[in-house]
């Protein structure tokens, strides 16, 4: 690896503005939303309270790249007009992930970043158009990708052409079982010490259950993480995916509230 | 999982043909060429020898999806192209990897089977696309996906309407570094056991190491694998990608002799 | 690695002579029985199948290290004189496992082959003591060990004086769950290019369920392994452990005989 | 897993004295010192700095359990005594680790606390005997081991009559490479959720990299760790054994600041 332009020789610190938002400055980001984006109504009451809370990016599935084919999918398009109305509503710019580089160009005018999936962490056709667009990028890690691969995968959007990336761990496939995914702070603190992109933390899908996320959201901010995203819903026992590791409203705001009084002392 | 169409209560065993060439059938299976397409003359070299030796069906990366972007990326259409003039000279079908949907139409005139490589075993993008081919498609194992989503995954191809599918296994990432990847022959006899789509083995990547690449081949028939997938070349040290787990002519004839003659005691 | 004992060219490969059976030779060696030794009646019931069969050494557990402190621990220096008694009667040698330095003397008498379980590789307190025995030491890879810190544990037991070690692959730990282990048949091929121990298999471990026993037994011999230690019982459905991974004494045979066969043609 | 003495439901949260210092409190414990104990002058200086940076417990190994038998083993009970000498000097309970149950008895008069390595935490016959030693036992978590597997080791231990154990997370093995292990903080969160054991953290083998234990060690404090175990030295380069992962007494004093102050806003 000689002066790849994730490293921090290439240049300074990269700040990734989605909107008006700074990814990668002092203050952490917060994003949040359910997995799936259900039904308007459900979108815009869970916008009112995650404005309420303090979130600054609303976040939202649309495009669900699901294990089975016979599991839901998403509302696709008409999900996806659902998280532009309710960002509208509320000043949120929106977060969501983009699986069909064919849905790029249909979709930007909607929201204001794209998430890459750790399903396609690996999908080199998707990064390399990604890589084409004006769009702010969320790149997660893959399911079992090593951070220099994960690196290299921030590279092909970069060499691209786009340089506006943020990097999100989301924990990694291991042998223990008894969370979902094993979260690897570590890479965290590589990130930060060696390279000039934004990381942030999933411990959503880091560990799988909601009574694990607020300790692990505050132990993201502890070792550096430039923010946090959560998914969360009014009434996560409904959620329609992922309710397992679904915080409600209470929860979240009790993260973001101790999440900013931890950075400010660091 | 119930009533999947990857189950054995959906339906006999699935044979799939590649031209005249089945998959699953009682007779072993061997797939053989360089790790990527390097030039005309040199392919038609390979092409040459392997038929000599027995190979059924000719491989060979013309779209390689490579960690790092630098890394040469194949010849695209011109190696695709290529393939096609070594395949008619030499009767040999082709099966080559392509890794997005939009290059599918214009590669299914010169191609005889579409390979999904490990990384984009999670693409379902790509996977609902090719359920609408009518090629035969050779799913390789993802780099770290359960036997669970790789079937899965499958299941994608076949309820997307095409059930020529034949799954590869070839090796899992693991904390073990001696080798590049621990091959799971395990899989091979789940499958056997319980799942109709026929199953080969990629030695080659489940190894990374050439000197390894025979014993494995012969434990990949002996515990009832359909084929063989093994990257070779007139001369490995040369290789523009993978040299080190390459095998000579001399091994894959070899390899070739062994397998049949262990298949037929079976 | 620099002149390690266990590297060829510190001398011949080693043939490890266990009363007058050869492990490391050119025939397969066959080991059988029960996980845990459970009563005289049965394992006299055991042994005598097992003659039968053409199994080479007779094994049992009398010493047990299970997960949980409630689960049964076994029989201890009954099982250990059940074991003798048993192998007397149908002159078997006998490999049991020993956990505890302190009961090496005293079983040394009743037994013929001494096993270091997975849980144990890296007891190095204990693989110096086996070091100073007599008796020849069967050791397991442990549960998530490279080959190189199982080639060391081998080395400690050499480097304390005793060179009759036999390598024993059993699977390790990754994230598929469908098998109990990933029986990893690569570090077979690894061993026999590159290092002077013989090295068998332990293919009940290594997949956890018995319907795959007989496949991967196969597999072990393809690639070269110098024997199997396989769970086997007169009624596997009423072994007090292990019960799902072992076989019959109809499989066990069918194990045997193909395993013969395929060895001769290799 | 039903009515286990680890478990919530089988009495209060358990506190562990050494000596007069509380594990499992409020406040978090601070361990520290080098991997191994090199002679008594470099043991006397760097116990005299641990003493000044508020230091609660002085570490040092005696007995090393090394991957090469070749490598440095340790100064045996020559080092348990300079320990035992530091430690009186400035007032530190000594926590060293035993790997042969037949040391216990003869360290226990100079020491305070018996660490079981992460090698030996599947030494049942180790973790039986500590369950009747008396003094406080810290558990570290097997290189591969799962929570429910560790817990069980704890079991062990308690079972044979000995309550008076702190777990320590450090790290398991993974495919990723960038770090020696990866340190799984998600432990630290389930642990205290569901169990009544004390969990402190070792980010100095969770990470491999002296630059990286700092902002672990933060996240540790952050998820809710009683304390931490970090291996200094006052000239790191010179260290003995582990120096990639030592820090010098500037950083460590940094670390014990800074997670005192994270603490109180917990």
């Amino acid at each position: 690896m000689k002066n790849l332009l994730v490293e921090k020789n290439s240049g300074p610190n990269i700040i990734v503005k989605v909107r008006d938002i700074a990814i990668g400055d002092k203050e952490p980001v917060f994003i949040s939303g359910p997995c799936s984006v259900e039904s308007y109504d459900k979108m815009m009451a869970i916008g009112k309270e995650l404005k309420n809370i303090g979130i600054h990016i609303l976040r939202g599935g649309a495009f669900k790249p699901r294990t089975s084919p016979y599991d839901f999918q998403g509302l696709h398009m008409e999900g996806i007009k659902i998280l532009h109305e309710v960002g509208k509503s509320y000043n949120l710019p929106i977060v969501t992930e983009i699986m069909d580089a064919r849905d790029i160009e249909k979709c930007i005018p909607y929201i204001d970043m794209i998430q890459v999936g750790s399903r396609n962490m690996y999908n080199y056709t998707l990064l390399k158009e990604l890589g084409k667009s004006s769009l702010p990028i969320l790149l997660k890690r893959g399911i079992s990708a090593t951070v220099s691969e994960w690196l290299y995968a921030a590279e092909y959007i970069m060499s691209s052409g786009n340089s506006q990336v943020v990097l999100c761990e989301r924990g990694i496939r291991t042998f223990e079982t008894y969370t979902r995914n094993t979260l690897d702070l570590n890479s965290v603190a590589v990130i930060k010490e060696n390279y000039r992109l934004p990381i942030i933390v999933d411990p959503s899908h880091g560990t799988g259950k909601r009574e694990l996320v607020e300790s692990m959201s505050l132990a993201s901010i502890a070792c550096g993480a430039h923010g946090l995203m959560i998914e969360s819903h009014i009434c996560p026992d409904n959620a329609v995916s992922d309710a397992r590791q679904t915080v409600n409203m209470d929860t979240l705001k009790s993260i973001v509230n101790k999440s900013k009084v931890l950075n400010d002392i660091l």
